[in-house]
């Protein structure tokens, strides 16, 4: 049995594959509809006024201002309504002076005006509009281009799109916009007592989690899982799997990377390309394999899942991520006290999963190759590598899962 | 023109919208790999024991432990090596008094054996081990079912799916679950001044932005976005919009809510249903229609893009999150100084987008009619209804777009 030659630390591992994290160069073409939470690709500037004309802010009276000029409740200003107009419609002629046009929020300002009363600043007397409150030149319209100007840079190259610059995309007639391309993350667990869902375990066998708890998470953080099924603890096998999924940003095995004699996967990558990092300092997690082979990251995780899941949190997520072109996530968290002196061992960052009641966390932790350790959780602690007890009612951040 | 009858305070309207959304009891079944965010519509209780056999936790030997009783560095135990037991195969034979079998990690433990010792302690002597270090009975082993026994229930009626719950499901096999469908939202803009993208547009006419904001918020609060284009301000056009969309949970109207003597929203609400509010103190905002017709729940939404997009984001997704059965959501926010003061009318609700430069906030609203109040904004700050100044250099919540 080979054992893992030196521990990194958590957050020299971090950094180390954050190094080759390359951003994702290439891009697609999506409709507006499907863009939110995508990265535009181009900047996106416009060739239109929006408005693309003067228009009302208010529902109301159009008019030339100076006609209201000193104008009040007790001295309103008489005038003549030549018009109505609705939004969506033109104004059928000018409104010239001591006259004024009733006007609908969003419509069109006619020829000759240059700001709208509002109605609850009028009264109707007979034919007539009175007037009780002066407005200024520019009054509750809103000009033409006021909102984007042709020339106006409205998305920059790198931007996460969200419902609001989604909205301003609509607001220049664009129906669609380049964005980058997902990482393509091919998802790989292996060993020898891993079974698909959906046949018969054979005597020493567990069902595959892994394939389905890490899509979740690369899924999740701007990736494309690619499930490729069980793949054999041998050279030939994953050099095939490498060799066959070369348009993929990123592989992340499971399972063969433990120090058995039968580990593999640092066989491979050391032939194929790179092992930047093989043993983490981080509890449970340790036996964590990451190198590059081309342009591609290679992660070779542990297989018991939830040790796979933790490392996919940490190490996976931020990783794809920058790839992705996200931005960093923050999990949510909440502040809790520790039910019990929790003992972690000094070197190592400890992964902690806790159930929360109120606002007291329980370790819920069980062992590394228990997925309940993380399903029947709330969420989980760091403990950092230099702290080697957390004391009963002592607060903590619990990141929620 | 009709005046809006009585304001009502953002809390009371967010509280009434809340008090007749119903969750959703549709449900339809899904893949695992595509259940992350949903929320499970049964109890899942397995069937079966995970691990399904006793496995060992660690690469090392199994052992009887009481044989290792004793063992020390300075006075090694010595042990015959019988078998060596790969993960996902089966043990040759049992292991006898003065035996031990060399183990991987989630390997099955020979008959006889009730704990690993792990590699670390042990060195190899010819052909025998030498431990040296004593363990327990259930040291580094994982008794069958330890993770999860039959009959345990492993996601219950209504919790939402996240990686680790979905790795429970794959631990014990199941490939599919029932989940409560996502609520279906009519998305129903409507104005004669509205122009679907990809037409030229007509004078007076604007692009069609509430489609594409109202729709990314909907499909990111766990709805389904269903865009019926621009429907005729009608009081026929769009009781026939609510009567062929009877199967929508939802429908968000927008414009057409406002005070102008075309303003049908109210007469149809009025008509076949319910009006629970017309009118909230908020800023922008203030036009919003909320009632039910028969089951359906109908938001009539300003046209205004900024104003419509804001009470999005305050009233509609926490209705559809309840409706959708999923928890609050709490957005990111970060602290920050206002760069100057701000004036806002008491007695209404003020959602204010701003810039942030460093841990500075500059107000960012232009007018609820501007798409870039919000879509040059970083966040917004919310002023209560009480609160009639904010002044520059206070320390204000700045939740991020």
């Amino acid at each position: 049995m080979r054992p893992i030659r030196r521990l990194i630390q958590m957050d020299e591992a971090l950094e180390i594959a954050l190094g080759v994290a390359q951003p994702i160069e290439r891009t697609e073409r999506v409709s507006i509809l499907e863009a939110s939470g995508r990265v535009a690709a181009e900047n996106m500037v416009s060739r239109m006024s929006v408005p693309p004309f003067a228009r009302s802010a208010m529902d109301g009276y159009a008019v030339r201002a100076k006609d209201t000029f000193g104008a009040s409740k007790l001295k309103p200003v008489r005038l003549r309504k030549s018009q109505v107009i609705y939004a969506g419609s033109v104004p059928e002629k000018p409104v010239g002076k001591g006259e004024c046009a009733e006007i609908a929020t969003g419509a069109m300002l006619p020829k000759g005006t240059d700001a709208t009363v509002m109605v609850e600043d009028t009264e109707i007397d007979g034919g007539a509009v009175l007037i009780n409150e002066s407005v200024y030149p520019g009054q509750n319209i809103s000009k033409m281009g006021e909102d984007i100007s042709p020339g106006d840079k409205i998305i920059k190259k790198g931007e996460m799109l969200n419902p609001s610059k989604i909205g301003a995309l609509a607001a220049v007639g664009e129906q669609k916009l380049e964005v980058f391309a997902k990482p393509i993350v091919a998802v790989v667990p292996s060993g020898d007592e891993i079974s698909s869902l959906g046949k018969r375990l054979r005597p020493g066998q567990v069902y595959d989690i892994n394939t389905y708890t890490l899509s979740s998470v690369v899924n999740s953080n701007g990736g494309k899982a690619r499930n490729l099924g069980i793949v054999n603890d041998s050279v030939d096998d994953i050099v095939h799997v490498l060799e066959s999924n070369a348009d993929c940003d990123m592989l992340v095995f499971s399972g063969g990377s433990s120090v058995g004699e039968r580990d593999v996967m640092l066989d491979v990558i050391e032939k194929k390309g790179r092992v930047l990092f093989h043993g983490v300092a981080i509890k449970p997690g340790k036996p964590t394999l990451f190198g590059t082979v081309g342009r591609q990251l290679v992660f070779g995780m542990p297989g018991y899942p939830t040790a796979c899941l933790s490392n996919a949190y940490i190490l996976l997520a931020p990783v794809l991520r920058r790839m992705a072109r996200l931005p960093e996530k923050h999990p949510a968290s909440v502040v809790a006290r520790m039910s019990k002196r929790v003992v972690s061992t000094t070197g190592r960052t400890q992964f902690l999963t806790v159930r929360l009641e109120g606002d007291v966390a329980h370790p819920a932790f069980k062992e590394s190759g228990a997925i309940t350790s993380m399903a029947y959780a709330d969420g989980y602690i760091v403990i950092p590598a230099d702290v080697d007890l957390v004391e009963r009612d002592e607060k903590v951040c619990v990141y929620l899962l």
